[in-house]
């Protein structure tokens, strides 16, 4: 048995030096976190791995919009999977509108009164959708013929200024999934048009074709989830097909007594054949916007 | 100030009285608990108010599918958006298959050798996966046809025996929305038929111009949530092209502060004009199979 | 394996028959509930068993002081350990004062103006510390002289009004303890009298001997916690010396993951030797003031 | 509005450097993390300020003793106030035992059967009792004579090998206090030589007026909490005799809504007079592990 190791820390510390005392220390939330970043750096380094990203939560509203940007563009993801708010927030900024810093303590009333949506201490301005309207109305042409979803969403991307996730999945020909598209403020633009008596050919099941072959043909897989939801529980799924994932790291806030899968835990994956029963796991219980931007540093030293 | 009426108990006491007793004391989760009870028998009884139900987290497997298709059968639901996983589970009993009481604990690696899916303390026979095959195989001419998900679900519905929440939805001609049908064992399967150059006609976008017409047309509306995710959110959307809901209730175990949609409170979509902001609503901290059977018990003495 | 039954409710259901229903499904949180039930059950009934009850948590401004006493006067407990505060705010409402139903959401700048202490959303007004300090005026001589904790609550017992926790541990010779006496209200105004020079004789370990010589001498043992902190962890430590618990219920909110006793899940206890092996153990994830009265009721069927 | 700045990490990155880019993003967990660095390091700087640091949660097991130690030699703590737990499992690494690295999925059964307490991931070797036992036997007639628990632990941290919280707080004459002592392995010990008719003099309410003092005499006050509990409570209602805390910081993974202490965010001690209305408050929701080294480090660089 080895000892759990005080943690020191000392003037000028890097990041990835105060996660290293962490690993010596190895329990707790401490101990999870520091495996959490030895899991993502053995998933990215591992040639034979492809490395399923499960992006769930308010994280562009959040601040990590960088990061994910970053991993995008390093190709540390070979798949991308989010929600349709992510990726309506991600254009949102992509158009020039922003997230301001807010409050939870906030007047509700008063916020609707003045156009500002809440998002916990987050606030966007409702003006977004005006940008989005315009946005959408001016392209909706193009993207429209689309067939499937991930194709879909690349047209977006390739329509998309830089710096923003669409454009980075584009750009870097990541497979970007989003089976709930319908369910976001992209959803909401699009209805505006529809109501309006237009079309889209975008099916949705098409995608699944090239989300399982990818899972199918890898040699190895990798799961790394920020949050659960649909997310999570659709790069699973497509682990089911796979020969199950050799790494796995979750960050979640959820439990999982009450049953659901957000907060499952990720061993619970053996049982179905999502997971290898050799594999690295570990679920680390923390708010991502804490635990994602330490591991992203740390990583930077090590990849 | 009302004072907090210390709770009494009795022999042979029904529900109704102990959330009656929950009801005069008011505090902490039992006053919630009441609040919830209250405001979901008026959003049921106020015959201007469509009620939104949204239905995430492993239900079935939970059971909890009576009580919801004893909602369903008793028109309590005006709109019901629910996970593609509560409906795979729902077809797999439907079929004959079932649910098993399992552990928490079990060794996941035995379970996988013996063909033993795990949901936290449930288990499912992965056998359930050939019934659905065959199910799918000998009806996928008929359901492929659909053009949108609401369509192909409740076609899905009419081919299912009774005593299925499906099947309950269609017959009832409650509208099922579950934007993200191709993350479950439903798409998985419907893969396996793409997989061999097959093709549905099931549209990604299309049931969102009836999902936002019952909201944009209801004279009031209500929302009642089990867990978060995309039933949530999808039902929230929708509201903001509502008046404003009237009436709310979420049943969660997620939190708010790491800012997801899931575990938001109510009150933040009176900023976004989801909620109005005269509504009632409440935030039930509790695991659902808990809170719902007791919510479902009180309602039936009063409804 | 046994199938998951799906809960059946119905019209005039009894609290005691939803809570046998849960415990055919036998998952997620229903399950536990229903366990909980149960091995509360054997608990009382065995008669060669001890039953230690720890109480953490606003318990009495959370209505649950009558439940509390019920259970003390029908003899369900041997063993009461509780906080400081659970019984400053007992002698509260024992000498007349109330808790209110406040709001979490009460601008708490204006309830100090207005001399009303929150407890998220229960009120109580601080005039209640002028009552408290009159009673340990009167009183301060007869308490002040006995030699452990256990004797001063049991004298506080014998001084309190009838209706209250203190009184009917005195009187039905339940041994009380309390630990952290000091940290309380009641401390408070001790600390008043101390200030201006007046002792105590109040030992801080004495009664420890008491606590540890039941758990010692106990054939067998049972232990029921509603929350966490001193309360548990003082029951748990008096288990370490007993035969180990043969039963075990543990009503919580915190989670396990962040190391604290009061989030342990009470199979840890195990490697201690705290409980039994063989025992019964349940951890509900629950809020107390939902579980409590519906596992009070279910028993009054019972027991 | 202050745009929420998106997070940028690079190679090298200092843990400093980082909260400062948490401290421009501002929301979320991310943000209160930032927070919870700025009033910790104003509470320190600020020289009218008496910080007074509660300290709940196996915080020795989990690898935090140095950090602690670091603090309490600084002088950054004023009046520390703990478990009995903390200060068992500092005073067993204090006389050489160790904790060690283990699994929350060990069979419970079987290291009870080779003397391994479990402490969730952390392993204790049951034989640290003996260690204790020898360490009391031989130092009784000193520590029992003490008059109050605060004497009482100066004099166990006199008799302490140094690399201890417990000789940090005799040496830097840092008041410490643990009203519930008795609920600890330390009480456990103790019980050994009261069975055998031994006493000590610790009376249970005497250090209250020297705890009490320091909160009423301080011209400004800072709270810093690891966990709730007692060390929480106890700081929070001495601050009910203070001009109100003007600094506040709160680590938890607890919640409010079921009414704890613990779980309380701290704007409700404005309501009881304990924090200043003017006040700095924060609640972060995060592992303490995670959380306080973070903190620390980056106050490293700052203080």
């Amino acid at each position: 048995m080895k000892i759990v190791k005080q943690i020191n820390t000392k003037k000028g510390m890097k990041v990835n030096e105060l996660v290293k005392e962490m690993s010596l220390s190895n329990v707790f939330g401490a101990g999870r976190l520091a495996k959490s970043v030895d899991i993502v750096e053995n998933m990215i380094k591992d040639k034979e791995c492809k490395v399923f990203f499960g992006l769930a939560g308010a994280m562009v509203p959040g601040g990590m919009k960088n990061i994910i940007i970053d991993m995008l563009e390093n190709k540390w993801i070979d798949v991308f999977v989010t929600t349709g708010a992510n990726l309506t927030h991600d254009l949102i900024e992509a158009l020039g509108m922003h997230h301001y810093q807010g409050s939870s303590d906030a007047d509700d009333k008063k916020l609707h009164k003045i156009g500002i949506d809440r998002i916990y201490d987050s606030f966007m301005p409702n003006k977004a959708y005006e940008k989005l309207e315009d946005f959408f109305s001016k392209n909706f042409e193009k993207i429209s013929k689309e067939k499937d979803i991930k194709s879909f969403l690349w047209k977006l991307g390739s329509l998309t200024p830089k710096n923003s996730i669409l454009n980075a999945c584009y750009k870097n020909k990541i497979p970007i999934f989003c089976p709930a598209i319908a369910d976001s403020g992209i959803g909401l633009i699009l209805w505006g048009h529809l109501a309006k008596g237009k079309k889209t050919d975008v099916n949705a099941f098409d995608d699944l074709k090239e989300m399982i072959d990818i899972a199918w043909t890898a040699k190895k897989t990798g799961v790394f989830y920020i949050g659960g939801g649909v997310p999570k529980n659709y790069i699973q799924q497509a682990m089911q097909l796979s020969k199950g994932a050799s790494y796995g790291v979750q960050i979640t806030m959820d439990r999982p007594e009450h049953g659901g899968s957000s907060g499952a835990n990720l061993k619970e994956g053996v049982s179905w054949g999502k997971m290898d029963e050799k594999g690295h796991f570990v679920d680390l219980i923390c708010d991502a916007t804490i635990a994602l931007p330490i591991i992203h540093a740390a990583l930077k030293d090590r990849v």
